[in-house]
């Protein structure tokens, strides 16, 4: 059955801008260190490159800010992660600070062979661990 | 008539990453230079603080990989803008590479009165401008 | 008495570049985040926005780099704080791999009244504690 | 003969942090845009990638900040390179607004055999180039 991780993280000054908020693409770094934390805490694998053979690369990355988060801020980064094929993950995200969302989006990625830089599946052992929490 | 907005952009060694190709997170960073050259050449304003009052906050943005960018490459980055409301306007991005999409998605922001922090109509000036290039 | 103190951090994959290492201005943000975790966990202060008057504004940064930081690794961040005045607090700072020193540098910040843009004293409930550590 | 070398940029929404000021860190990016057109459109070279044996890594970075930039201001970087051996080459950059210096600096590099990961020479045509500059 499907689950949610969670990570904390929080917001620092380079992540801000002139607007005292955290900048658009700044959330990305929240969704980036989430999927790291994710691949080595839950899968036991580094990310985005997987071994020596076989990287993730994104193919597609979405957000929507719903509240702005500000310096300080203790930002609670929810995964849901989605297998599409045995070749793309997708991680879903929600940010939520003192419960409320703020944030929610995604990164897509995809295996790929790195020295043909071609699309390929997934390690079967980093897929039927994926299997096994979803 | 709605009309395209080209801008050329250069990949930099900041904007890339240990795949050797620009990381996901910073195609954005041409989307904001584009974004910010169109405000100031086209429409004559600054980008996104527009005046004392008004600011342009992003609501929402997104990015699709086709072909990976890397270190030197030149871009041409298209902008095409869309008014969907008076509040909020969308500008549709596509980057190419020797003609080449290689990358598309978009940014849309929303115009406020920064010291309420409330979605307000964007400047008449610049709705003006915006409705005579569409 | 001096101390030294100690923060853990992880090179991602956004601290890199083509080069496969972390990119030189990277290794700010790792000064960065120790800085403000010692404000945080030891002078119970946040950082570099102090209070609703008063902000910490750099004003000389420096980095050598002797070994290069590797996508995954661990690394340990040393921070030694020394007051040079009652205005300016410098942070030197040396990053540790597996027990190796690989990169050294420093900080150097001063209190400013945010309204005036003026250099002030640092607030006496900071330097009081700083010279406790110290 | 030493000669100076002028290259323009503006300061983006992601330069600045919440203090509606450039981030610290956030001038190396002026940094390394100088050195980059300056090793492009003056040498011939790319940068710091030169060619597919030999890369520029940078060893050492430092900047002064004088006076801090804001969103929209267009900075003058001047580029001042000085060869220390024919392995390693430093450039002194100064950041000038409306005339005024704000920002001075520099990074130092050294040419690498980028499969052995040792200090080389940097390449002949390159060398023979600064030496004709200088």
């Amino acid at each position: 059955m499907a689950d949610n991780f969670v990570f904390e993280d929080n917001v620092r000054i380079y992540d801000t801008d002139a607007q005292a908020i955290v900048h658009y693409a700044g959330y990305y770094r929240f969704f980036t260190d989430a999927a790291e934390r994710f691949m080595r805490e839950t899968l036991g694998t580094s990310y985005p490159l997987i071994d020596s053979d076989t990287w993730f690369v994104v193919v597609e990355s979405k957000a929507q800010y719903r509240k702005s988060a500000k310096l300080g801020d203790l930002l609670s980064v929810v995964l849901k992660p989605e297998l599409l094929s045995p070749k793309a993950l997708k991680f879903e995200f929600e940010i939520l600070r003192n419960g409320e969302r703020i944030c929610d989006g995604y990164i897509t990625q995809v295996a790929i062979d790195r020295n043909k830089w071609k699309a390929v599946n997934i390690p079967e052992g980093i897929l039927s661990k994926i299997n096994e929490i979803l």
